[in-house]
């Protein structure tokens, strides 16, 4: 197992959606990942709240990573399914999403997100989800 | 109802994230919206295929649109959850989402959105969503 | 592969709450499976419709049937994950749920499935589903 | 808002499914409800096991009641959409499982459930759902 925080980075800005949507590591522990990202016009449904999609890519990310630190550096993960539900409009300055394994099989890890809106530095939770990753060998 | 398209498209030009990811309506009608989205290294993960966070943003959309055409044009529809299975990974030129109403209900309506990765024309579906959608009266 | 029935329906019979349930195969194709199960006060809610934990063992028993027949004598598979959207209350005299497999990988196969009331012979959409199923080895 | 546990017992007793599966309240607190189930051959999938019916059936409706704690004597609930993740097979005497309301909505009820398998008093993780609850009307 590995909680090295280089194996994370490396993907991570390999990832071209993460850029685009500005979002940045926030904390790496093992089995646990936190990534950020902020509000803007760009990343905004009709109303200017983030779109269920930002909030989705945030949370699925943080999710991929948390299992991702369970990897090791030959290895990489991949989204099989994840289900989101929103429980608030995510208005404020930036989205933080707490990626979490709930359970690390051999061939499966199942893990959750919580994904905050944070405005002047308080939160409010916006969305949880729920799925599973799967672990692909790096070719 | 409505299947005006008038009425999607002003919702469509005012989600900045559909802006930013060079999204378009392809096809209205009542009851299903087909979008569709270039493929390109802004929205890729890290092997370079299409980021389930687009794929995501983009089968959504095409769900709550589908929705939206059996509204009338002073209600907007939001995602409550949604659930994606992503079936193979999303290379190609563009993504193809089709979304659908399953069951427009008094107070909540249950859609499907496949999505599709093109190249050269051929299409290869890449997931399939299920979803919860929600009347909301434009204030 | 093999879609003998023989080998769904040895795996069928073990299944105790399918015999709880009462419920029994109604077809068995390559990649698709049709159950069947009796309403009655057995397996209700609070309000005589049928109970969501019937609709969804239902449905999840054909789609995971669906997933066998494609595997050979060997493999079982189980369910990594499902979601059941309920679309109107189960009354009637029986649920009918059909298993289809979507897309079967090397590593995971994903299903649907779509679950009807039957009121003397006319069938209403109750229930739409959509999963995950692993094969395992028989041991 | 209440937290009566008359109100819970006297719905809970009219659900057929929960006698036929033996199942019962274990405690009833304001957005928290525990119900547990005997596990046996009548519940087994083809390993014994606890077949995911049973396991999706105990947890839909210990989240189904934790909503319903936080509504008057006059409305019931009614699951919109469940998701099951399986973490282990639930082998053991009996299976727990608490459900907790994520978020109370002024129209929807966002819910989650833990379901563990008990064996000697020891309890196992065996599935976490996310799901969502509609309050209706009693007529």
């Amino acid at each position: 197992m590995s909680k090295d925080r280089t194996h994370i980075e490396k993907s991570f800005i390999a990832q071209g959606l993460m850029l685009t949507l500005g979002a940045q590591i926030e904390r790496v522990e093992e089995g646990s990942v936190i990534l950020s990202a902020p509000l803007s016009d760009r990343v905004s449904q009709q109303h200017g709240a983030a779109h269920a999609g930002l909030t989705f890519a945030l949370g699925d990310s943080a999710a991929g990573y948390s299992a991702l630190t369970l990897m090791g550096s030959d290895t990489e993960v991949m989204t099989v399914e994840m289900k989101i539900n929103l429980l608030s409009p995510a208005f404020g300055d930036r989205l933080v999403a707490t990626g979490k394994v709930e359970k690390a099989g051999k061939r499966l890890l199942v893990v959750t997100a919580r994904v905050e809106a944070e405005t002047d530095g308080q939160r409010k939770l916006v969305a949880i989800m729920q799925g599973t990753m799967i672990p692909v060998p790096l070719s």
